[in-house]
This record gives C-alpha cells, structure tokens and sequence, in this order.
C-alpha cells in the first residue's frame, strides 16, 4: 500500500467514548472530511448509526438497538463495506484512553500492542475494554489495513515529578498510579490551530479548557503540558456533567463507611451520578441554561461547574507562574458564552477581561483588546487530529 | 461562680491533636498565660508530659508511658489538682475537631451535647473519639466546672453552597456529607490580630495559610470563610506532612481494585504515610530542609508541597476574585521563610513580591512595599483562641 501515493484513499478516525461511537473518513492528502458519523446514546434503546455527508446532509440513519460500543462497530463496518467503492480505507487510526506508562506516543496496532494493552486495563476499566474490543472488530475487517493507536495522554507526557507524582508511597508508582491526563488529541490540535494563528503565543503560558460533557484543562508552557487537571482517571479533576471531580480522600472513606460501598458502586457513583446530574438532575449544559432562570438547582449547577473551572484557572495560572492565553474549547467551551463569561468574571486581577460582544459572538478572540490574557475559542477536532497522527505514524514506520 | 469578678481564676484550654495533647492555663481577666504544655508523641515510648512556666522554664517533664490521648489526660489532671492551689481553675475549654451540622458555635458542654457529638463520630472517627473521652476525663474530674467545646469548623459555617457542597447526591449531604473545613480556632485568631494591625485589610480578600504537619488555606472575604482547602475531613486540600490532600477518586478506586485496600487500610494510608512522608520518608518540615541540598527525595518533598500550596493560593485567589493579603501561620508558615518564598515565587502576576530581607527576617510584612497583595506573618494561638471562646460562652450563658 503506498498511501502517499495513491489518489483518493482515506482515512477513517474512529473516537470511542462512553456513550458514543464517533467516526470520520478523511482523504488522505488533504485531510478532507468527507464523511462524517457516529452511534449515539450506546446502550440505550434509542441508539441511533448517523452517517452524515461534506455538507452535513444525513445520508444514512437507522436505530442502533442497545448494544454495546463493539456490537456498535458492527453496524458501522457493515455500512463502510457496502460503501467500500466510494470509500477505499487505507489506515485506521483509533483513540484510545490509555495505554499505560510505556505506551503514550501513536503507535501501529499489533498483537504484541493489543496483548500489552490489555495488561493496562486495570488503568482504564471503564474504557478501555470496548476500545481493545472495537480494534478486534476493525481488524477482522480490515486485515491488511494498517490500524493506528493514538493515545488520548500522549499529550502529558512530559509533566515534571511535581504534578505528575501522586504523594502516595512509591511502590504505588511503580505500579503505573500517578496522573496521565486526557482530553491530549483535542489539546494537540488546539495547539496546532494556535501556532497558526499566533506562534508567538503558542510559546508562551496557556491554558486550555476543554469544557464538554467530560471537561478538564491543561496548563502548557513553551508547547508542553507542565500540568492537567484529570489524573489517573476521567473522574478527577473539574466539577462536570455526571463525574465530580476531585474530591478529599474523607469524602470516599465516609461513604463506604456509612453505606458499605463497593468500588463498583462508588465508581458508578463518581462517574454517572456526580456533578451536574447529582446537583441538578440533569447533566445537559444547553438544558441546565434554559432552565436556570426559574430552577434554583439548574442555577445551582452552573454556579458549581463555573466555580469549579474559576478555581482551576486560578490553580493552574498559578502553576505557570502566569498567564498569557486562556483557550475555551469543546461542547460547552464553544458554544456556552454565558458560561464562559461567568467562569471569567471576577478573574480581571489576572489579567483576563472578556469582551461580552465578542465573547456572545463566539468569535475566535473574544478577550478586551486591553485585556493582558487573550482569551480565545478554538473549535476542537479530535478525529481530525487522529488523521494527521496516522499518517504521520505510517511516514515514520516507513523509514 | 463568677468568673468575671474573681480575682486570680483561671482557664484552661485544652487542645488535642493527632499525637499531642496541648494545654494553657490563661489568668481570667488578662488572658495572661501563665502555663502551658502538652504531652507529646502519644502512643509512643517516647511519649512525655511537659509542663512549662511563663517564661518558657521548665517546670515539670515526666514519661508519659506509651498511652491513647485520654489516659495522656489522667498524668495532665493528677498535676493539675496537686497545683489547684495556685492555679484555681474556673472555667475549661476544649477544642473539638467537628461537631457535625448542628454543632458550629462554642457551646456548653452538657450531657446533651456529648450523646449528640457520639452521633457525629462518623465524621471524624480518627478523632472524634478521643477528644470525647477527653472531655469526659475532664468532666469526671472537675464536676463543677463549666467545660465549653470550641469546634474547629465554626469559622467556616457561612461558606456559600457552592464552595460547601461536594457535586453528589443530595442524600449524602443530607447525612452530613459536605465541607467543614479545620483549623477554624487558629483562622479565627488571625483574623482577630489581623484586624488589630489593620482594620481595613481585614475587611478585605485575604487568603491564610495555617501550614503545619496539618495545613490548609482558608478564603475570606469581609471577615467570612468563603472557601477552604480541607473538606469532610482533614485530610483532603493541600499535600501535607503525611497526608495527601485532594486526589483524583480514581486514585482509590485504583488501590481497592489492585490492592483490596478496605476503608481502615486508605484512611491509614492516606493519613499517615501519604504526603511529604510518602516522597521523601521523612515527614518534618526542618529535616527536609536540612537533607534537600543533599538527598533529591527531599528537594522533591518540599517541591511538591510548594507547588500544592502554590496552586491552592491561585485556586483561592480566584474563588476570592482578587487578593489582598495573604498571611502565614502555622509551624511552617510562620518560621520557615525558604518556603514561604519558594511558595510565593512566580506569583507576582497576582500582585505577590516578597522582600526577601523581610521574610527572612521573618517580619509581620514580609512582601515589598510595592506589592500589590500584602503578605504577612503572624503568630496563631489556638488556646488562647479557645480562652477567649470560653468567656465569651460562658457571659452569653449568663444572659
């Protein structure tokens, strides 16, 4: 196969995440998307396959049944069979929550990959099965398609002791326990999309905030992550839609005193029925907005998350010593002005001043002009990112 | 009793901890201390009663023998009534980790309130219990004096729900499961000499840090506790002498998985053998300081509390939306200038320069006369806290 070389193959990005199954097809020179979809709602009754065309127009949509993430694949492999003509694969590339302490850069998926990875999901227990589960069916597809694993911590990779290191005995350590980070594909792009925009600031003390239904930040200094707000896992860090965040040791140690919790239980507990969710009843931000002006808890919920990312910024602009760029990115980093605006509000004595016709506009800076931080919103693009990773990958496997 | 008009009556705080039993006799009128001790390195061989006079001379040092707090209590009592003759004591106070919801303000100790506090045991088992039979001690010994308890979460009882509430369920909240916050004793003395040296900064946003073996940063804006570092228990916040602060929960869900570690085995890891401890084997803030030229586990120890501390002053600031003064306390924050200076370095962007003379110095202002943020040293007192508590108490019982 020479992918380089070949006109008009793609390459398809798929992006598993909890309740979803996201997917693109991207022509191989350009990195054109030209197709577009994903499994919504996995598990529930109404999952839905969605295959969406270059312009948005539905091409195909079918109801999924209540699968799981790997039955879920299925009905996306059948579809890109039956398109094979139009659509040749030539590289997958998949992310992937975690690949242990030795696997954080994108690899080229083989046995000997799959078999360590599956030592590692201990590191990832609600993830990373499904996703070990959604490469097997990828690969009994496409036997002789080179398939990519991207890793969502390669980004952190290089945080110092200091951050990285748990206060916990080393032996701990040892075993693989200290803080990973995620969300590192959408910091990736994010990044790249800055050094386009301004590459003197993508030089400078940023903060990400990746602000979605999961939502963490990272603290980047000189193009490397010196610090994220996820740890081990996706339930640290940020208040968000059903995970809490961090939380004191005690409040663990109280529940399973008082209720006889069992970690299966505490982790359904910190990752399904935490935050929003636990405050309001709902953990949908678009709908927590609407309803906050007449729902004491919608308004309480929205309090509690933009406090939450208030006090992050503060925490992490402290790490860095200072502040040059705040980036809102994500569902709600994107599109949720309000929210930004409240998460920014009372934060000028760092230098972050919000401009509220820009920041309503969504436009790309949306900080004062004299605001000593430009604050801006960048549109992530996970799967996108995951493209340009496979092809860099298969470059360098080649030499 | 009348305590205000006797002449030569005295208080005596009592305040145990973890490992030591600290106490104060105080002359009534004048807060005039006039002895104080403790008996330290309970539960070891080591462990000794010291009693010393008003100039610091050494009045009385016996081993103690290797006992729990309230047998500890037995040596201090039996003293005490050989000494009733020249320290007549009217009045006790006692300092209590938690008193669960209801349990705030000083309060009268009564048969009531104890059966109550055993009700809140839950809360704070590792402490809640001894400091109990304490007072009972207390009670079975000096039946006709009034004993006031003075709770450490007092000074943090106005936080806003947003800062209060952990991100779950309402049902655990209902059952006690919020944010206390501690060392509310030493918090309210600060605030109290604060306003003494300066009446309008005290009005202001000030972050304190009470930095000890146990340490934590309280937020106060016009005089209230807005947020605090530690949570339901004094575990959580800031990395500490032996305790880990704030974790990513799937830090635990991680060690009952891989470790079947049941709740006694994490809170006994997480309390005694986390922190400064776990890095550097070595939990002593002076020892640490003398090895980290030499030993890399020890520069890293302090690096790691430095940079925690760090990141929750940035954290607080923010919460605060602005920072006036923040000022040390606490073992650490009010003798060891090399950390306040490595925790204040690089956050000049919030308006903190320090004056490296001053904090060397360790002067009541050690920042620049140019910083924005004054930053102070001041001395606590937590019994002489507890002795002001008690008379105040006791005048409004009177009424």
């Amino acid at each position: 196969m020479k992918l380089t070389e070949d006109a008009k193959n793609y390459i398809l990005c798929i992006n598993g995440g909890s309740s979803s199954l996201k997917f693109g097809i991207y022509e191989v020179h350009s990195y054109a998307l030209v197709i577009r979809g994903q499994v919504g709602s996995i598990g529930k009754a109404n999952s839905c396959l969605e295959i969406k065309g270059i312009s948005g127009q539905i091409i195909l949509r079918k109801p999924a049944g209540k699968k799981n993430i790997a039955a879920a694949a299925d009905d996306l492999i059948e579809w890109l069979k039956e398109n094979e003509i139009n659509y040749p694969i030539t590289a997958i590339g998949h992310r992937l929550v975690q690949g242990g302490p030795l696997h954080r850069q994108p690899e080229l998926i083989t046995l000997q990959l799959l078999n360590n990875l599956q030592q590692y999901v201990y590191l990832a227990p609600n993830h990373l099965p499904d996703e070990i589960s959604t490469i097997e069916k990828f690969i009994s597809a496409y036997p002789h398609v080179r398939q990519i694993a991207c890793f969502d911590t390669a980004f952190h990779a290089h945080m110092p002791a200091h951050a990285k290191n748990y206060p916990l005995p080393a032996q701990y350590l040892q075993k693989g326990l200290f803080k990973y980070g995620f969300h590192g594909l959408s910091y990736s792009y994010i990044m790249q999309k800055l050094k386009e925009q301004d590459a003197d600031a993508a030089q400078q003390k940023i903060i990400i905030a990746h602000l979605g239904n999961g939502a963490s930040m990272a603290a980047v200094d000189h193009g490397i992550s010196i610090d994220t707000t996820m740890g081990i896992s996706p339930i640290g860090g940020l208040v968000m839609g059903t995970r809490c965040g961090d939380l004191d040791p005690g409040v663990l140690l109280f529940l399973m005193n008082q209720y006889q919790m069992a970690p299966a239980k505490l982790d359904e507990l910190f990752s399904k029925e935490s935050g929003l969710k636990a405050i309001a009843g709902v953990s949908d931000m678009q709908e927590l907005m609407k309803k906050a002006p007449h729902h004491p808890e919608a308004e309480a919920a929205l309090k509690t998350f933009c406090y939450s990312a208030k006090k992050f910024i503060g925490a992490l602009a402290a790490a860095l010593e200072g502040l040059d760029t705040l980036i809102f990115t994500g569902g709600i980093g994107e599109n949720a002005a309000s929210i930004r605006d409240r998460i920014c509000q009372g934060l000028d004595f760092i230098g972050i001043e919000l401009d509220p016709k820009k920041n309503t506009g969504n436009k790309n800076i949306i900080s004062k002009s004299t605001s000593r931080v430009t604050v801006r919103v960048i549109k992530t693009d996970e799967e996108l990112m995951i493209a340009q990773l496979v092809n860099a990958t298969i470059s360098q496997n080649k030499h």
